[in-house]
């Protein structure tokens, strides 16, 4: 099954690039995808991503992609390796298409058990690709045209043939083996400093309990929200990033102030006595 | 009365955050959304108001609001009291309807006398949030289901009871109480360091002769626009905003030149001879 | 013929400004389209070029402009004359309608064999300007109004009369009278510190025996992408924007490494030797 035997719903596409906005390869893709599907409602996720970001490329779809329609097709282009062997790829799910470069941009999405995949496909076909392709702007001359051709009703397997073994990020399997009892990892920071975890409220098995270290602060219980402590204040909380366990400064920015940056260990404990009036 | 009585326009909702667009809030707001009314026209007025700054929101949209056909629904999530007690509520007006915090971020708008409210509720009925409502982004569960659900055509009544007694920005009220005639208040400061008072054109009892003081400077007439003076020269004009007196430096940044910040106070005079040649 | 002569297509107008997104400006102007063309899809090309710097919005409505549909209606609001005597312009062409001041923003669109002029008027009737102009926002009072007009279907005619000898950027003239076998001149450097020359592949009369001297490298081969280099490595390719030749590092930012700006003249040579495996 594939998005275009739905009954004709409005086709969207997200955009998630490290492109910016003060050149125009964002417009050139727009255009593109305009002139293919006018209809096509296009949806910026994302034009800020850190350049050549793939981690946080894949956690901000992971943080979105779910909230969107399940017709939405969404195209990210974080690719340092175009114009290399890479493959391009379009990726049907249970709850929107992916397509992107094959270089795990999608991998936390698609193994963090959100979505279902259905099919997965090369895009080879220069049916679908713009006459002249460059080497080094796949996101106009190919993924544009793939995400415009499947929002208006193209099948997936039109576009080329199944790609198996998509490439997944290393840090999802680094992540894995780690031992959540005693450690979490950062894996991102959001414009407002907050820091959030790779565990998420399930990993915690006593929520009355736990501590946190962070920098030089111990944290001696989970919180509601931002308010439950004084200004200046550290909390840890269950996030609003599935169920993610996230720390902030309540009017501040966690990060900055506690010098935490992405891959951090933060250590986990749990206290001899709960605390009262701690909420999970 | 309310939006959705008019002959079926295009749903067309604004979003005002202090999110960035280097995560996946604004797209998860989006897909949201577009997941409740897919035909709704997003339109970003802006996601670059400084983390938290409820006033810088307030002014944004009382810059642009007024522009925006009268079925525009304008959602503004800057929201540091989320999870707390502060309100959730919708506002319609005889130009708009504003969905957001009751923290002050629509009290510009809805008191520069540029609408007529209409009715006020609380967002308290589940029905239209999302099924589970996190303690830390409303955005997401809580404002932009309002948002489409009311762009959708859903009245306002049904989302919850009246909201009365909507809270007000502190500076609205000392703004009010100064002595216009002798002094301006720094209330905003646009991008290219142009300074906008609060005052307004009208409050410029003899314009031939006004006269401000901007720092080190003397400013001895009120201008037209930016060409009326040499490159590097200071001018004070009335401004594009609703008619506020702005200084600007021609082709500079007046702020950072002049040393001007935000809520700073503007001397005022009016001289003893009107200077020839200045407009109004 | 004129926009309107096609069989209704879905009305298109992208944005370039250089308003940024912390203040209300662009949302006025997207406020003033929806109210006057509600189906019009407004598509952000950029709201981030540098303040005033006309160049680099030609340069942008260059990358973009030829991508999007022929109906599209592409408004520029890059103006420093605001309010003086530069005029306002609309210029219908082959591959879309141009709105702007005449202060050379689409000189390099126009100039480069993309498009064929059709027609240009000054943007002088008031029916179709809001009803009251300011002095410094014409982006909103007059750009805003026209690009919807237009748009909408309103023949060009109509917005006033015939406008003759549109205003060139400077830099296009100073371009064509360079020597293009013995230097190269920046005319951008995008987000990722690529630098783009003012040559194209069709300047380079042998591509097997071109050399480029970029600040204090060498670089003695035509590459055809990142990835033929190894990391940290410099490399001349031919880019994605319309065959003009490019200067990148790989994984890493060329402008800021080789201490590189704007108008910078890059020194180029044709070697004795062909060498071998590169490729034009």
């Amino acid at each position: 099954m594939s998005i275009q035997s739905q009954n004709n719903p409005v086709p969207i596409i997200s955009l998630t690039t490290d492109f910016g906005q003060k050149d125009g390869y964002v417009g050139a893709m727009q255009g593109v995808i305009l002139s293919i599907c006018p209809r096509a409602v296009i949806s910026t996720l994302s034009h800020d991503i850190p350049a050549q970001d793939v981690q946080a490329a894949a956690f901000v779809l992971y943080q979105a992609c779910g909230y969107y329609p399940p017709q939405a097709v969404h195209c990210a282009v974080v690719d340092p390796g175009v114009g290399s062997e890479r493959r391009a790829v379009a990726v049907a799910t249970s709850h929107g298409t992916f397509v992107g470069p094959d270089n795990g941009v999608f991998s936390l999405v698609l193994s963090a058990g959100q979505v279902d995949v259905i099919a997965a496909v090369s895009l080879t076909n220069p049916a679908y690709q713009r006459p002249a392709v460059s080497a080094t702007f796949h996101g106009r001359d190919i993924f544009a045209p793939a995400a415009a051709h499947l929002a208006a009703g193209v099948p997936l397997a039109e576009l080329g043939p199944p790609a198996n073994d998509l490439v997944q990020l290393e840090f999802i399997a680094k992540s894995r083996q780690e031992d959540r009892q005693h450690a979490g990892r950062v894996i991102h920071i959001d414009r407002f400093g907050n820091i959030i975890l790779d565990l998420t409220g399930a990993d915690i098995t006593d929520p009355r309990r736990i501590r946190f270290k962070v920098g030089d602060r111990l944290i001696e219980s989970l919180s509601y929200t931002f308010a439950d402590v004084a200004e200046g204040e550290v909390l840890a909380y269950v996030g609003s990033t599935r169920d993610h366990i996230a720390i902030a400064l309540r009017n501040g920015n966690a990060a900055r102030t506690l010098g935490i940056q992405l891959g951090d260990t933060i250590e986990i404990s749990y206290g001899e006595k709960a605390i009262e009036n701690c909420e999970a």
